[in-house]
This record gives structure tokens, C-alpha cells and sequence, in this order.
């Protein structure tokens, strides 16, 4: 049962993902392997998404080793065990009073906005954000907000704009039906994963804390950020009252998000993931897959940084091959093969003969590769030779 | 207990609506009436509004008149007596099945959108329109509805471009929730009366209707378009389901609007009134009033216009007067005075000698004059006289 | 239009409303009138209802002499002129610090309650209230609120039931959504106008004070309770956070309601009117009308309970007839005929040869007769008379 | 983060469910286990609950022979792989036409209730069920449906009552704002397990089909009722529109829930579960538990009855204590121990010496005792033989 065409969604997303992918032989392990961290049965590099999302056995794996280095403790209704030791370590790490569980985020962003907007309508959101075009017109049609689009097909909008935007409302409408809360997606995935300068996030909620508005970080991919940028989780954080980062998008987990803020705001938020319907029985195998992969993700993702600086540039030196960083970009890359090259080909034969996967480049040949902590299954030699051998 | 900075609404609308008025003694009855009609006990012209908007006294004179014409029957609950006979009058006017009694023009609208839409959230309509910035983010708020606001700061939307936003969403946005309706504000209030071309109307009907997407006429000055373009009422209203007419702009009632449209969406009406609040015990003021005035109105209105052609082609004469219509306009009409006029002294005299209103110029000497059948009060030279004078 | 089966609510209420009433030629007025009061041209004695409802001709004669006597200023959208005078006019009545004109009594006593309700869903309310019954499940589907009905077909809950139910829900549920408020009609209509005792209405202000648990009166008719109670609005209103009142039911207006209560309360509902969509344009017909009818109400009303007492005497001494007060009963009361007078005849004598309109007994040749202003119309001897000579 | 009082909880619910439970060392299993089934590393019997809930090392035990078996695939967001199987397993077991997967039983009810709804508000529901009293005001708070719990502290409401209670609303009530649908809990966890009558489920379907009225169930434990009356669930489910099973309490999943219906209702769920923020990444860590653990779940329920009766004809005979059925119920018995025996004593032998485990009776010595496939995990003997010994 599927409710998008996502046919359609691969197409504007200009990336395109792999099908359903058949399990493979374990390649060589890589020994840059820190925290007792050890790929999958069968580690896989892949130059798309955000990090390891794993297949269900290697799932299963994973979760014994989690349980082996500390007996996992399941919780009820998402209270206690695993999941409220994850809720503690994400406090920790967002510099927030209180973290708490969610099955979506989809969810974690609505309840953050509604709780933040109060009786208030007006919620100010990046055109180009999650909140504005990814979570289904939730914002209207269940939690009676007015989402405010700033700064179309951008990545970001800047103080000065929402300022104006919010200032310019009296001149629009003469009705008051109040600011609601801002919300800010960093990085924005609908802009390949660029960034919101540290700058603007600075004065925008300067300029917030000054007019007492609630200001929200859809930072579901927020490790990406500090990973390029080298902003702590825990500065990002210290701009926004309430975060939301994605358990699943690199933390192995298959669903689930942690919100983290202020007491005031999250000791709201189990009552309404009541009342919404998103209270599961247990959460354990989403909490100890992310509790468990946490550790040390930091550190292996600056490796995978470090190490796809070596080898962009070994790539950068063959011939009609050029990857680039993307303008304000994360861990997008995008790839231009010369014509020579047949790009279709070279991506079957990564595939094949090195477990190495990368996106179908299109009929410009270009394609963007994705940058996370599978290429650390190998060194880069031997992903530059991969490379190499597949051209 | 006010809701909104009216200061801010004037300055914005570009027009100066005159402050409370004091009564005055009455001038002379013109003999230009039609259909037994007469002017208020202290007739005032008024270039400004729509139409007439009696002060108490002179509204009780009128509807005292209305009964003794017609004697009045009061409904219940909106139901019966001479609410039923301006809805039956309302469905005749708009060739629509079905005519209800709506407490206002906010939820005539809204409760349209919300039936037509169903359980589709996604409701397109005019940036300026009154549903978009004058509803206080009700759509949202209440009726879970997601405004899609087109054309910015313009009078209207072409059906290419509702056409090409419909398709683009595809592009957008990946989860459909559906295209709710398609509200047309017409005329327009906020770019100071402009209308939609009919050819635009024509082309929107047709692309919704091979769509099946509800269409809104948000008609509340409709009254006022047919009377500049010429197309009646009935055919504005062919092009849409339900389409809203405001009872007080220009029909003297002291509030309350009709909804007329199929029996399918208006049938519902009465219980959703009822559910939102809206069911009065007894609207027959404000309904034999507004059946009182529309008896000859249109005449009346056609009258006013045939006479403001004559008094602005007069003014025009006047050495530094200029009087013109708006681009695609209706009953708005720009002044402009050279400096050597005093424009304010002008706007006290017309008012203190002529008993004749107008908008305080600005201090661009500035200001927009609106035709309405309270110029019926005089003969043309009385007026064109008058502004000789004050000159 | 009509949304509901009056047939079916008449049998239930057990009254029998008469039919559209024609006019009549007037009987002669009575000098027992204060405050310059006196009856409308066509005067009618009603046995039924709560007050004068006039109809049009008359309306607008009673608010003409409410014009000469104090010139009408009209609001702008509620704002301003005698819908403010009104407004202060309750404040001062019912001791609050603020008061709102409403359109009617469903928005008054829904907005009155969610307001007072905030994040919480629990409401408590007579299950023979208006809220509950004859508000078209509005509290659940547009304010979002459980209410919880008490006393089953009784006129009132105690405190100790009410005290009982809150703590009782811990047993019977295990999440807490949080008490909202309390609602109390006071009389009630559907239990032919019965009266909540003053000691349980201060009960259950000190306990739901004492909770922090809002507590509203819906007090549509709290002018019949207070005449025959003794207790003042004033103090009724004081063991409550807000109030309504009708404007239609005993003060003449055609429509409307004034909502009283704390600054902090009543300070949203002009934007929380607009959204809902019962804010309309001007609103001086009803206001005016409440405002002249107000002066001197009280006295009237006195006057005419003392009236019906030396009436009722003399009734229960003719033979068959039987007047009986309701136990804990303000303005109905019972009348039982004897099978050997036609009380069908009777009523129609009444009505035809005295100007005295009653219900038509039913089978059992029993029906209510309710006292208001009306009886004043007339001298008792004149009604004692009409009685005997129908029977 | 706890949004309930346990406590209060287990209280009223007359059952004392076990604190968080250690690992044991496995005790010898039974070799009556078909279809390959094996009880978990660490088996206990529990004489509580409706089936196993694995700790988490037993889960991925459990997992892992789900995947060695049959290949696990994963979903995305809820389509394809293990969740589309597990969907289509439902549908043929239901006898309906489509199937979907959802995070929790409260939003499986609430869904389908709305949507069986559509725009009407009245749903009538046992006053004992899971939507009435634990779904935290969803339905009012969310969902804008008005629930009507009839038959108080009841397990069932019969056929007549729902007919007169549906036909008394006329009348109650003025205002139609129609019946939404019908929804049953059954069994009734909170009567204890207690089912309602197969008959009357006939006669409520058949009044509910001719008056077309959307008629839900809530059959989240329908499992333990087709064990213990022996009609179907795919006989149960032929009398409702929709149906709801859980996948958590009795067939091993962590969390989830699976609502089964007609294409027209189930078609719009994926959406609905998107804009209420249940719309997860990934759901095979459950989906695959459910459809592991269903093959051959009826047969286990039923040689477990069998088991049960055996053992507790057994304990009957021992002196001091006596096992009951309780009248209309399923899986949980009612145990009356002599005061003679320790009862604490008793339930600490079973655990410490046994691998046994039953809720600790109270003071008057009693407690329940609920009948699963934990049984199996021995033989009778084994059982009985405990039980003698820590007498």
C-alpha cells in the first residue's frame, strides 16, 4: 500500500536511489574501525544516503552485538529501558533539559510546532523544508497551523527576510492571529543537503528569543551538518528551543526520531503522542539500534570525511571524471563523467565486482555521490582502485 | 473590544474611510428614483463604499417603508418568513438551485470551501483575496484547510497559472492530500475594486469542471462588477458551484451575506451554521432590508454609473482635476488634484455646504472616489456644481 | 431551511408552541408600567415564553422609541457605539470586568468553554443542558472537547457528584486529558426552567475554585431565575468565571448573546468571533434593542410574578381549574383542567375574545402556563376575568 | 517519560501484572510444539498476559529464526516486503478485502472510526471499551467525533439497546448531526477478557447494515476470543466493516496493529497514517515477528485451552484451591486460594523453583490467572506438579 508516486519523488529529488538490493559476500573489513565497530555480514559501500540502513539480517546482527556489549532493557510505552537511556544521551548531547521518543518525524515536527505556537497560527518555514512539503498539509489539516513559506526554492531564508516577512504581516492582513513558532530544516534535503550558514541561524534566533517566538530545528540529518561544518550538535542546538534528529537516516535504526527541548515543552509531548496514536508498546529495537550505533558515529563520520577528501582528489586526477562539493553542501557530491566514459557501466561494475553501489548517473551523465560511514568498510585505496578498474 | 489596527487596514487599502459621520439635516430629494425608492431621511452622498449604509435612524425610516410595502414576516432560526423569501430571490438572481442566510461573509466563505472541498485539503486562491488575508487564518485554523495563495499582490490568477500550480505540485511536493477548491475573490477588494476578466472565469470554470475541482465565487461586490463589465449576475454565477453575496456592502442590511449554490453543498449549510455558531433566532432585519433595497437596485446602480460618467467628464473640465478609472477597474476611480487646489479644504466644503462626501486627499493631494447609488441623491449638476464651488 | 424537526423537540419539551401569530388589533394597555415602558401597538398577553418577542412592525416601533429616547450609535463589526454601551452595561450587571456581544448562545457557551478549557478535553455539564443536547455536538466537533454528562435527566448535579466524577475518572481511565472547565445552566429549559439550588451553585464554584477547574453559567434566561429566586445576577454570576446571556429570549432583541467574564477570557473572543465566522458587520438592531428593554426589566419582571401569584389564586378558585408551581420552578407552571371544560375551546376563547395567547392542552388536558413581562399588558382582574368567561 | 499512573492502573483493573522480569536459565521444553515452533532461550510460563512478549535477546533469537526460514524483506515506509505479506496474510484470515499495517491500536480504532464516520459525529461505544476509556480522548480531541458509551461497566451492549439509544436521540436531541458508526471491543480487556454474544453481534450487524451504519471492532485480543467460543475470526470479522488485530499482545511483535477492511475505507489509510504522524521508515522488525509467530498461532491457542483444563481440573482437586471460569469470559480464570496457603509464598515458589509465573494474589488471597501459549513450554504434569509442590 503506497500513498506517493515515488517515481515521481526520485525524479525532482534529482537522485536516484537503488532498488530493492540483494544481499552479497562480506568484502575485507577495514581496520580504521573505532568503538569495537564492525561493518555488517555483508558491508556494502554505498554513495547514497546518510549512513548504514540496514538489511534485516545484518539488523538482527547488529542488535545481538548490542545486546552482547550491554544486555539491551526493553521499554514499556516508550517509558523506561533502552529507550529513556537514548532520551538521556540525546539530552545530553543537544544540551536540552528533556529527550523524548517518536515514531516519526513527521510527528516529532508537528507536535515541536504546535506545542511551541501555543493558540498562535503563523508558522514560518522554508519553502523548500520538510515541514513545508513532505509531511502531507499535517501542519493545516490536523494541527490547524498557517505554514508561512520564506525563501522559495532556496535552502534558507536569513533574519532579515523573516523579520520583514513578520513585520510586513501588518501590512498585508488586518487581523492578528499571532506567530506561531519558526521552524528551520538543517541541512535541507530538498536542496541536496546544503546548509543554513551558522550566521544567519545566529540572528535568526536572536531575533527570535528577542520577540519571545518559538523557534524549532527540524535537524533530522543535523550529524551531516556538524560533521561538514564543524558546528557541534550541541551549538546548533543552543539556537533552537526544541530539535528533532532522525534515529534511521544514519543511526541504523529503522524508524524513529528523539525530540529534545525544554521541560516545559517536551513533558507535553508522551501525552500527545497518545492522543495522536504514535504510542507504540515497545520501541527497544529502534532505541538499541541508535543507542548502540551513536557511540562513536561522530568520530566515524569525520573519518569518512576525511577519508572521501582522499579520494575525490584521486578521482578528480582520471581522466573525464570531476566530483565537487556542492555550494554550501554536506555530503553531496556531484559527479561529472566526461562522455567517454560510460557511466551505467562503470556504475555496474563497482557493483559487482567491489560491493561498491552508486547512483545511476543520468543521460548528462552526472549523478551525485553521497559521502557517509560505509566507505569506511574499505580504505580508499581500495575504493580509488575500484574506481579506477570500473572507468 | 476591537480585533484589528484599523489605522493599519486604511493605510494599507489606500483609501481614507471617513470617521464616524454626525447626522445631518437632509437635502434636497433628487427625482431620478425608480421603483418607489426614496432617499434616507438625511440623504448624504457618499463617494465612498459601495453603497448605502444607513445610520439607525434612517434605517428604521427605511425598513418601516419596507413594511408598509410588504409586510414583513420574521423567520425562526433562519428558517421561514422573509429569510426563505431572500434566499428563493437569491436563487432566482444566480440561476442556482439553493439560497441560505449566512450570519457573514467569512463563513459563507469558508463553509463553502470547506463542503466543496471535502476531504481534500489544498484550496487555491487569489494572494489579495479577502479568503487569504482578511479571515483571520480561519481556513487553517478551523476548517484544516491549506490556502495556496497565487498571484502575488495581483487582482487575479490566469487558469494557465492554476493549471501549471495544480500540475507543479506533482513536482513539489510527494504525498497528495488532494485539491480541496478554487476561491476567486471577484471583484477585488484589496487592489481597490479591479476585476477578473470574464474570459480568465470562463477558461478557470471549464479547466476545474473537467477536473472536478470545486469553484468559489467569493461575489460579496459582484453587484459592483456587473454593473462596470455588463455581465450579470447570472452568468458570473454559472461559472462557479456556490458563490457568496454580501447583504450590507451595498444592500443597506446591517449585516449577513447569502450563499447560493446546488442543493448538495447548500443543504448542508443550515447544520454547519448551527455547529460553528451561527444560528441567530431572527435575521429579519437584516433580511427584509437587503429584499427591500434589491428591488431596482441594479437600475439604480446602472443609473449611478450612466451619472458619474457625466459628473467625471465634467471634473475633468476643472482646471487641475483629475478624475480616472482604474485599469480593469469598477467603482473606484483615482483623483488627482494639482497643488494649487486644496484638497482638504475642497473634501470640508463638499461636506459642510453640499452634504457631499469624499476621501480626505493624501499628501500627494490623492485620493480615490467611489460611485454608488447614494449619487442618485442629487441630479449630476447639483454635484459637478458643488465641486465648482469648493474648488 | 430548517435543520431540525421542531415537531419532535415540541413533544419532547412537553410544551405546545403556538404557530406564526397573526397580528391583532391592541387590547388596552395596563398603567402599571415603569420607566416609560409601555406595550407594543399590537399588545398580546402570552402565556408561553419567557418575555416579548416582537414581531416586525412592532420591533421596529420599539426601536424607534428607543432611538427618540437616546439617539442609536451603531457599531462597526462589534466595535464601538451601543453594542459598547450594551457591553458595559452587563459588565456592571454581572460584576465582571468585561463583556463581548456574541451572535448567538452556541458560540457564547462553546467559545466560553474552550476558552476556560485550554489544553484540556474534560467538560462537565448537566445531560439535560443545552450544551449537551441542543448544540449540535459542536463542543466535540469543532472545539474539540469530551463532554461529560452528570445527572441524567435531572435539572442539576451536586458538588458532591461533581467532585465524585473528577475523582473517579482515575479509576475509570488510565490517561489523563485534563479537567477543562465546568458548565452549569442555570435554569435549565429542558426541565421546564427549573432552577440549580444557590447552595450547590456555591458549592461547586468553591470546589472548582478550589481545583482551578473554569466554571461557566450558561445563564440564557438567569433573569427568570434570579426573579423568582431572589438571588441577584450579580450573584450568580459571582460563583462563575463566565456568563451568558440572551439578548433574544426576554429582551426583545431578534437575536444575540453577551458573554461576561474576566479580562484574560474575554479578551480573545473578538478574534476568536471573527474566526469562527460569527463576527458581522454591524449589530446595533439587536443591541439597541436589549439595551432600551434592559431598563426597568428587573421590575417588570417582579411586578409580573406578583401579578401571576393574585392570577393563579384566583384561577385555582374556579372550579376544575388547577395552577400548580413546579417544584423548584421559576416561570412555569402546570395547569391541570378538568374534564368537564374543553380546554381546547378555552384556549381559542382566549385567544379570540382577550388577546391571551396559552398552549394548547394536550389530551390530558394539561399544559404550562409561563409568566413573563407580558401579563403586565393587561390588570390581573382583566386576565382573571378573560379566564372565567372562557371556561 | 510516563504519561499514565501504572499503578492506578493495575488497581483498577483488578490484576497484578508482574514487575520487569529477569532473565532465567531456559527450563526443559516441551516436545508438544508443531509447525517448528520452539519457546524462547529463556522460557517461562507466564499465567498472565495473552502470549509471549520476548525479552530482548529472545526477540532476536526469535528473529533470526523468522529470517533463516523464510528470507525477511524490509519495507519502506510501511509498503512492500514482510509488512505487504503480513497484510495479505490478514486480509485472507479476515476474509477482507485489504489489509494495513499500523504503529498502535488507538490509531488503528480511531482511523477506522472517522473514516466509517465520515462527516457524522455520533459513535456509539461500550462504556468498558479501550476507544471509550484509553485512547485519551482521541476521538473528541482529534478526531471530532462525539463517542456514546452505552451499557455502563458492562462488557456488551445488546442490539435493542443500541436501537433505542439511536432511536431515543430524536428524542434527546434537536439537532441531527447524524450517526457515525458503531464500534465494538471484544473481548473486553477491561471485563476481564469477557466477549460479547455472537448473537448479538448478529443482530447489531444486521441492524447497522440495514440502517447503514459503519459498524468497527475492536478486535485487538479477537484471538483469544475464536480460542475460547470457537466461532472464526474470519466468522467475526464477517459482521463488521472493519477490523482491528493487535500484533503485540499475543503474537510476539514489539508493537503494531493491522486494520482489515473494504478497499473504499482501508485505500485511505496510508494517508491518514502519514498525516497523523504514524507513517514509520521502516516496520519489518514487527511485521516480521507477527507473521512468524501467526503460523500455527491458532492451533498453539488451542491445544493451550486443552492444556488448561487439564491442569486446572487438576488444581481444583488440591485442598484449598479452586480455579473459576469466569461467566462470559476467555483466557482469564479466577483463582480462590484457602487462607490456610501462603499465597505470596506459593507465587514466589512457582517463579524461583518452577520457571513459573502468576500475578501475586491480594489480601483476600485471590487473583487471575490468564490461560497462553506459554503453557506449553511444558507439560501438564510439569505444571500441576509445581503447583502441588509450592502449595
Amino acid at each position: 500500500m503506497t500513498i506517493f508516486n515515488r517515481r515521481d519523488f526520485l525524479r525532482t529529488s534529482g537522485v536516484s536511489i537503488l532498488p530493492a538490493l540483494i544481499p552479497f559476500t562480506p568484502a575485507l573489513g577495514a581496520d580504521t574501525h573505532k568503538n569495537n565497530w564492525s561493518p555488517p555480514g555483508s558491508p556494502i559501500i554505498k554513495f547514497f544516503g546518510d549512513g548504514e540502513m540496514f538489511e534485516p539480517g545484518d539488523y538482527l546482527d547488529e542488535l545481538q552485538k548490542a545486546h552482547a556489549a550491554a544486555n539491551i532493557v526493553r521499554d514499556r510505552y516508550g517509558s523506561g529501558g533502552v529507550v529513556e537511556a537514548l532520551e538521556k544521551k540525546f539530552s545530553e548531547m543537544t544540551g536540552k533539559e528533556r529527550s523524548i521518543y517518536m515514531p516519526s518525524g513527521t510527528m516529532a515536527n508537528q507536535l515541536a510546532i504546535a506545542v511551541l505556537s501555543g493558540e498562535n497560527t503563523k508558522v514560518f518555514v522554508q519553502d523548500t523544508s520538510h515541514v513545508y512539503r513532505d509531511e502531507a498539509d499535517a501542519a493545516q489539516s490536523v494541527f490547524k497551523k498557517r505554514l508561512m513559506p520564506l525563501a522559495k526554492n532556496e535552502t534558507y531564508f536569513t533574519a532579515q527576510q523573516l523579520q520583514h516577512a513578520i513585520e510586513n504581516l501588518n501590512n498585508e492582513e488586518v487581523f492578528r492571529s499571532g506567530i506561531g513558532a519558526v521552524s528551520i530544516e538543517n541541512p535541507v534535503r530538498r536542496t541536496d543537503g546544503r546548509v543554513v550558514p551558522i550566521d544567519e541561524i545566529r540572528k535568526i534566533s536572536t531575533y527570535c528569543r528577542s520577540n519571545k517566538i518559538g523557534l524549532h530545528l527540524d535537524g533530522a540529518r543535523i550529524f551531516m551538518a556538524s560533521a561538514w561544518t564543524g558546528t557541534s550538535i550541541k551549538e546548533y542546538a543552543s539556537y533552537f528551543d526544541t530539535v528533532y534528529i532522525s534515529l534511521y537516516k544514519y543511526l541504523g535504526a529503522s524508524a524513529g526520531a528523539i525530540l529534545s527541548g525544554p521541560a516545559a515543552v517536551i513533558d507535553k509531548m508522551a501525552h500527545l503522542i497518545k492522543v495522536y496514536g504514535g504510542n507504540m508498546y515497545s520501541n527497544w529495537p529502534n532505541a538499541a539500534m541508535a543507542l548502540y550505533r551513536l557511540e562513536g558515529f561522530d568520530t566515524r563520520l569525520q573519518n569518512a570525511v576525511k577519508m572521501s577528501a582522499e579520494i575525490f582528489t584521486a578521482l578528480n586526477k582520471l581522466p573525464g571524471v570531476q566530483v565537487k562539493a556542492l555550494d554550501g553542501g554536506t555530503n553531496m557530491y556531484s559527479l561529472q563523467l566526461a562522455k567517454e566514459i560510460d557511466g551505467k557501466k562503470m556504475q555496474a561494475t563497482l557493483n559487482k565486482e567491489f560491493n561498491i553501489r552508486m547512483p545511476r548517473p543520468n543521460d548528462k551523465n552526472q549523478t551525485q555521490l553521497a559521502v557517509n560511514e560505509t566507505l569506511l568498510y574499505q580504505n580508499a585505496d581500495y575504493i580509488i582502485n575500484a574506481f579506477k578498474k570500473s572507468i
